[in-house]
C-alpha cells in the first residue's frame, strides 16, 4: 500500500464555493452552480468553460435527501457542462475529498488536463428529525443500527473513551467548539458565523425582549454548561459539540501541472494524498484513533516528503468537536492522548503552532455532508494564497493539508496542498 | 474533448460474478464476495489479495434498495481487502461502468498497479411496487418525473418515435427478446436463462397442471403477441421487452500493462474507452438516439484506433428491447435508423456478423443495476479468452465492446478490449 508516485503532477487553479446554511427553496443544482460561477471567477488569469474535460462530484445521498439520483450529469447540464463525461463520487461524509482525488488521478492519467471538481449536499429539505437516522446509514446498518447507535451516540462515544484514557473533560469539548465558532466568525461564508459570545448574547437579548429572566453566565463556558443553552445530544457531546445540518457546495479546478501558469502564477500543487478504508466501528480494536486517518495521513507525508511539522495548516473533519482532537493526533500533530491538551493550550487556535479549522469548520461553518471535503481545500487554497480576507493568517503559508472522514472512519482521505515560492 | 493517452495501459486478468436473480436474504455483501472468490480463482497465474491496491465499487443506490449508504468500504471490509482505499462511483445503471473507467484512470495514474472494480445491487428486498419509482430518481425529478414519466414511458416513448421514423414495428422488438433469452438459455448465471419458447412451453404446461384452457400459440410471436402472457407495460414495451429486477454482483482486476503478464500469459487489455453525459431527455432534439452513447463510442474508437467494423462482438445495454437497437446504431454498427432491419435479419444473433449480447443482456442475464456495466465487461474477457463455455462464439476474436448507459442517456461509458495474438 506504499503510495507511488502519479505520472504527472497536478494543480488547483480555482475554486469557489457557495454559502453553507439552510436554504429553502434552493436544491442542489442552484447551489453548485453559485459556487461553480465563483471559481470561474477565482481564477488569475480567466478559465473558458469549454477547456473543462471532466466533472467529478462528491455527493453522501441526494437520493435520501432530495429523492433525486443521478446526479452528476445533472450537474453538467446545470453548469452548461454537458457532455463532458460526469462523475458521482460517494463515500459517505467524506465523498467530497474522494471525489478530488478521482479529479487528481484523473489529471495524472494523462486523460485529462483541465477537471472540474466539487462537492453538494442540499439536507434541510427533508425533515429535521430524518437527518441522523439519514445519515446513520453511512455506519453499518445491519451491526450498528440495531444497537441503537446513530453518528452522535458513536462520537459520544469516542469522547468517553478518550476522556476515561487520557483526562481530558467536556470542557476540552468545548473549548474547540469556541475556538471554531471564533473562527467562522470571520467567514462569511459560514453558517454559524458568530462566536459563542455573540450567540450567548443574542440568548440574552431575546429573553429580555420576551420578558423571561435574563440567563446570567460570567463566560462562554458557563453558557456552554447550561444544559437549556446548550442541551446533551449524546453526552458528553452537548449541541454545541455537533456540527449542523446543511446546505451547500464547494467547487475546486484542477489542471496538469505543465500548464498550471497558463491559469494562474502561483497554482497551489498537490504535494501528497492518501486514502484508507476500515471496517465499522464496532469491530476495532480502538475508540480514541481512526486507524484510515493515520494511514491515509502517513501516505500523503510519505508522497509529499515532508513531516506533520512542516505543515503549516489544516482543515480537519470535526463532525463532532472529539473529532477534531483525535484528527491532531491522527495526523501526528500532537502526541497521541496530548490532542486535548494542546487544543487546551491554545496550539490549535490562530495565533498557535498548529492553526486547525481557520475557516470554523464543519462546526462553525457548517458541514453539508458531500461538500465539505472540496469546502475545506477552497479554504487551503485561499490561505496560501493570501485570498482569505479578515480571518487570513498573517505568516509564510506553505503547506496546507485537509483530512476528511467518512462515517466513523470507514473512509479517510487526507490531501497536502504546497504553495511554492 | 478529444480523448488523450494514458500514461500507461491497463489489462484485465481477472474476473468474476454471482449468478443474477432474486435471492432472499442475501444482502449485497454476500454477492459481492460471491463474485470476488469467483474472480480470484479465474487468475491463470493466481493473485495475492494483498497486492489489491484500491478498490472501485458501482453501485446505483443501496441507500434506497437496503437502507444502506457508504458501501464501499463494507464490500472492503467484507472481502477482507480493508484498509485499501475504496470509492463507491455512482451513474445510475452505468455506474459499474464508470467504476470500471476509474479504476482504469487510476492504474493509469501510476498510484497503482493493481485494482479491483466491482458492481453490486441488491434491488428485491424493496417491494416491488417501489422499485420502478426508485429507479426513476435517476431521471430529472424536478421536471420529468412530475409529468408522470418513470423508465418504461420513457423508453417506449423512444419506440413509438423509432417505429414512426424508421418503420420498425412491436415484432421488431419482441425478436431482440427471442434473440436475447436464447442467447441466455446458454449462461447459467442468467436470472431468466430460458429461451422464450421454453418460457412459453413451461406456461401451457402449468395451465394443464392446474386444468386450466392451454392456450395455443403458433410460435413465440404468437405468444409475445399474447397480452396476458405478455402484458404491455408501456407500449409498445411489453413485459419481455424490460429487464428484471435483480440481485447481483460482478467484478474484475485490472493491472498496469507492464506487469500483467504476472497475471496471464493473455491479458486482455484496454484498447480504448469513452465516456459523456447530457441532460434529461425531454431536454433533447432527438428521442431515436442517445447522443452521450455515440460520443462515448467515438471516444473510444479514436483512443484504440479502430473503427467500428473492427468490433467482432458487443454487449450493450439493452435495459429495454428498443435500447439495444438503438444502441447499434449509436455505436456504428449499423446506418441510423436501419438497426432494426439488421435485427430482424438476424445480423446481431451469435451467428450473425455482430453478435450483440452473447451473455444474454441484461433481458435475459438479468439488471442488478449498479453490477450490470461490469457484468459486460465478464462477459467480453470470458468470450475474448474462449472461456465462455456453451455460449462461446466459435470465431477468432479480437475485439470486444462494452456500452453501458445510466437513465435514458444523461450517461454513457463505452470500453473496448483487445484480445492480443
Amino acid at each position: 500500500m506504499s503510495p507511488k508516485k502519479l505520472a504527472r503532477g497536478v494543480a488547483l487553479v480555482g475554486a469557489g464555493m457557495s454559502k453553507f446554511g439552510s436554504f429553502k427553496g434552493k436544491s442542489s443544482r442552484d447551489l453548485f452552480v453559485e459556487a461553480y460561477v465563483e471559481m470561474l471567477e477565482s481564477v488569475e488569469k480567466g478559465i473558458d468553460p469549454t477547456m473543462i474535460e471532466a466533472l467529478y462530484v462528491g455527493n453522501y445521498s441526494s437520493d435520501l435527501f432530495e429523492g433525486q439520483g443521478h446526479i452528476a450529469p445533472i450537474m453538467a447540464s446545470w453548469t452548461g457542462l454537458s457532455p463532458l463525461p460526469a462523475v458521482r463520487v460517494e463515500d459517505a461524509c467524506a465523498s467530497a475529498g474522494v471525489a478530488l482525488r478521482e479529479g487528481i488521478l484523473a489529471v495524472a492519467s494523462g486523460m485529462y488536463d483541465v477537471v472540474l471538481v466539487g462537492g453538494v449536499e442540499k439536507m434541510t429539505d427533508l425533515a429535521t428529525e430524518k437527518v441522523t437516522d439519514t445519515l446513520a446509514t453511512a455506519a453499518d446498518v445491519q451491526y450498528e443500527l440495531p444497537a441503537g447507535f446513530t453518528f452522535p451516540g458513536f462520537y459520544a462515544a469516542m469522547a468517553t473513551a478518550y476522556m476515561n484514557d487520557f483526562g481530558a473533560t467536556p470542557e476540552t469539548f468545548m473549548k474547540v467548539g469556541i475556538k471554531n465558532h471564533f473562527n467562522g466568525s470571520m467567514n462569511e461564508k459560514a453558517q454559524f458565523g458568530a462566536k459563542i459570545s455573540t450567540l450567548m448574547e443574542a440568548r440574552r437579548a431575546s429573553a429580555a425582549k420576551k420578558g423571561l429572566p435574563v440567563p446570567e453566565w460570567d463566560d462562554e463556558l458557563e453558557f456552554l454548561h447550561d444544559d437549556r443553552a446548550n442541551p446533551p445530544i449524546a453526552w458528553p457531546m452537548r449541541l454545541y459539540d455537533c456540527s449542523p445540518i446543511s446546505d451547500g457546495a464547494a467547487v475546486v479546478l484542477l489542471v496538469s501541472e505543465d500548464i498550471a501558469k497558463k491559469f494562474s502564477d502561483t497554482p497551489i500543487y498537490v504535494a501528497g494524498m492518501g486514502q484508507a478504508s476500515d471496517g465499522a466501528l464496532h469491530d476495532r480494536d480502538t475508540l480514541t484513533s481512526i486507524p484510515a486517518a493515520k494511514l491515509a495521513g502517513e501516505q500523503a507525508y510519505k508522497m509529499a516528503g515532508i513531516t506533520p511539522a512542516e505543515i503549516d495548516f489544516a482543515e480537519v473533519h470535526d463532525c463532532f468537536t472529539i473529532a477534531e482532537i483525535i484528527a491532531t493526533e491522527d495526523l501526528g500533530f500532537f502526541e497521541q492522548g496530548k490532542g486535548w491538551q494542546a487544543a487546551e493550550a491554545g496550539d490549535t487556535s490562530r495565533d498557535g503552532k498548529k492553526p486547525i479549522n481557520l475557516s470554523g469548520g464543519l462546526k462553525s461553518k457548517g458541514h453539508p455532508v458531500g461538500a465539505s471535503g472540496v469546502g475545506q481545500v477552497v479554504e487551503v487554497w485561499k490561505q496560501l494564497l493570501g485570498k482569505a480576507g479578515d480571518r487570513q493568517l498573517q505568516r509564510k503559508l506553505k503547506y496546507g493539508l485537509t483530512h476528511n472522514v467518512g462515517g466513523t472512519g470507514q473512509t479517510c482521505v487526507v490531501h497536502i496542498f504546497e504553495r511554492r515560492g
